[in-house]
């Protein structure tokens, strides 16, 4: 089977060489560069690994391509030609859930950062001070954390905190069940189960639901001055209330991974508020994503190659997801 | 029943007044100023709560003292005159295991700030700065944790460990089995199991056999660069060579919440390395520390008006812990 690897695969770093361990296994046909591709070589491509637009705009104009599955590198597939893909028959697999593993982890790093004085330890190491005073040293053990979103990053960042013995409360459209999450809540109904957290996690993605949803009214409604935290998107925070609601103590902290505007001013306030840690959105990144791509591509080539259907992570392409 | 609150229990904040709660829920007679009780008064007491050596002291030199047991407010006992309670046949409880959830969570934290790029994200906050270049993000997530020490702290570490899905590995005397450990292995063996880790914890306390265990010979034969936490006692590691050990690569990174000397001296060279997080012995402090301290107290206190045995954390006098 001749299958082609293209940018999204060939931009990251193939650390521990996953992606040449696969091409070393198989008895398919492998080509990295699809510019010294003939039309004829290309249209024989049956499978793709990753995205180029304009790779994909010449394989189309091709009357007889062979290509029959894209394996994108990404969660979000937006960026493809999801009508044409359709028309034309063609699978694409996403790489769903592959970020869920290394944004719990910041979260949980971001929540003990601030709860157990590592912030502050840090900024002291900077002036060569050992100093213990002056910190307030507290547990996620008891305490409640409510997640935005009960999807694979909201459930992984619930079962760790349950790990942690937090109480977990998630919150989705309707209220439906959960796994990792005590209880679950609607979107619409935010009462006392959800407002009187002590963590307050964002994962939603940006919809025009989630727009600016945490702007003042919502702050204002917090009892408990949780620590707040988003890995979602930056504009489902209105910059100016958080802001607002961190000096007035609704919120107690806050931990951003993506802030409105991205990058984030220099001149923002928020950079030098005790209580608030910034990471530049760099939740999702980890080292070994090249290898857990691969392992899903591995597992969908395999039963492709059997029955030309895949194993796990196929979009609906009617949906986009 | 009259209990004694003393110094220990009274240097601490209470902030959440469980000391408070407790007295107003029992109908026993408290007392918390010593100086003002007659020597009749102090004669009666049964029950003391806290250290204070010289009422102790005053205590011992009255003839008809009712005293029967002390709850301390401490996990070591070392301070309290262990010959003479066995002597007269007074109970001695601590604390023990109270630590194990803020230190598990600190040296978690610890982990999470390293591997997931939040200590260069402190410190980049500090100057306004939105940058993630040059900065390597990797996992929890199927790495080695191998933690020295198998008793309550080491324990919770495995546990999180495990939730965090790396493998563990417990280090103890005889290599005998212990809650939380995929595997244990005799400290007088330390081959591959335990010297490929990806990440060290050292929770055991100083004696003649942990005093300097971590040193040059010992550093020499790490072959997987791990991150490197003491939680334990400074003088476990000779810090000297565990700088080299950082410069030569053996230790990839460290967390230190102890040293030697301690506080570490502001012309140490560790302060100002790019892989170490110092925090200044802060791991077991939470403001919640009190209520705990009182739980134990109050479920002691149950069983003792009971049958004058104690539920719990009942110190072995000859032993003296």
């Amino acid at each position: 089977m001749k299958i082609l690897i293209l940018g999204g695969a060939l931009d990251h770093a193939d650390s521990d060489g996953a992606l040449h361990e696969l091409t070393s296994l198989t008895n398919d046909e492998f080509f990295f560069n699809s510019e010294e591709l003939t039309d004829d070589q290309l249209a024989q491509v049956e499978v793709i690994l990753g995205s180029a637009p304009k790779v994909l705009e010449r394989i189309f104009s091709l009357p007889q391509s062979q290509l029959k599955w894209i394996q994108a590198f990404s969660a979000g597939v937006d960026y493809y030609p999801l009508d044409e893909l359709k028309k034309r028959g063609i699978l694409l697999s996403n790489v769903s859930g592959i970020h869920a593993e290394p944004i719990a982890e910041t979260v949980i790093g971001m929540m003990l950062a601030q709860i157990r004085g590592l912030k502050s330890a840090v900024q002291n190491q900077q002036h060569n001070i050992w100093q213990s005073n002056g910190v307030s040293y507290t547990l996620l053990r008891d305490k409640k954390l409510v997640v935005f979103g009960t999807g694979h990053i909201a459930t992984r960042i619930a079962e760790l905190g349950q790990a942690f013995k937090m109480t977990t409360v998630g919150v989705n459209h309707s209220g439906h069940k959960a796994t990792g999450f005590a209880k679950t809540q609607a979107i619409t109904h935010l009462d006392e189960t959800v407002l009187n957290a002590d963590v307050m996690v964002n994962t939603l993605p940006l919809t025009e639901e989630t727009k600016s949803l945490y702007n003042e009214p919502f702050f204002a409604q917090l009892t408990n001055a949780p620590l707040f935290i988003n890995i979602g998107r930056g504009l489902s925070v209105v910059t100016d209330d958080l802001v607002k609601a961190l000096k007035q103590g609704q919120v107690g902290a806050a931990g951003l991974d993506v802030t409105d505007p991205e990058p984030l001013p220099s001149d923002s306030e928020l950079w030098q508020m005790e209580n608030v840690m910034i990471t530049p959105h760099v939740s999702g990144l980890y080292e070994e994503y090249v290898r857990d791509v691969v392992d899903i591509f591995a597992e969908n080539l395999h039963q492709f190659q059997e029955n030309e259907t895949l194993a796990r992570n196929e979009v609906n392409l009617e949906k986009g997801y």
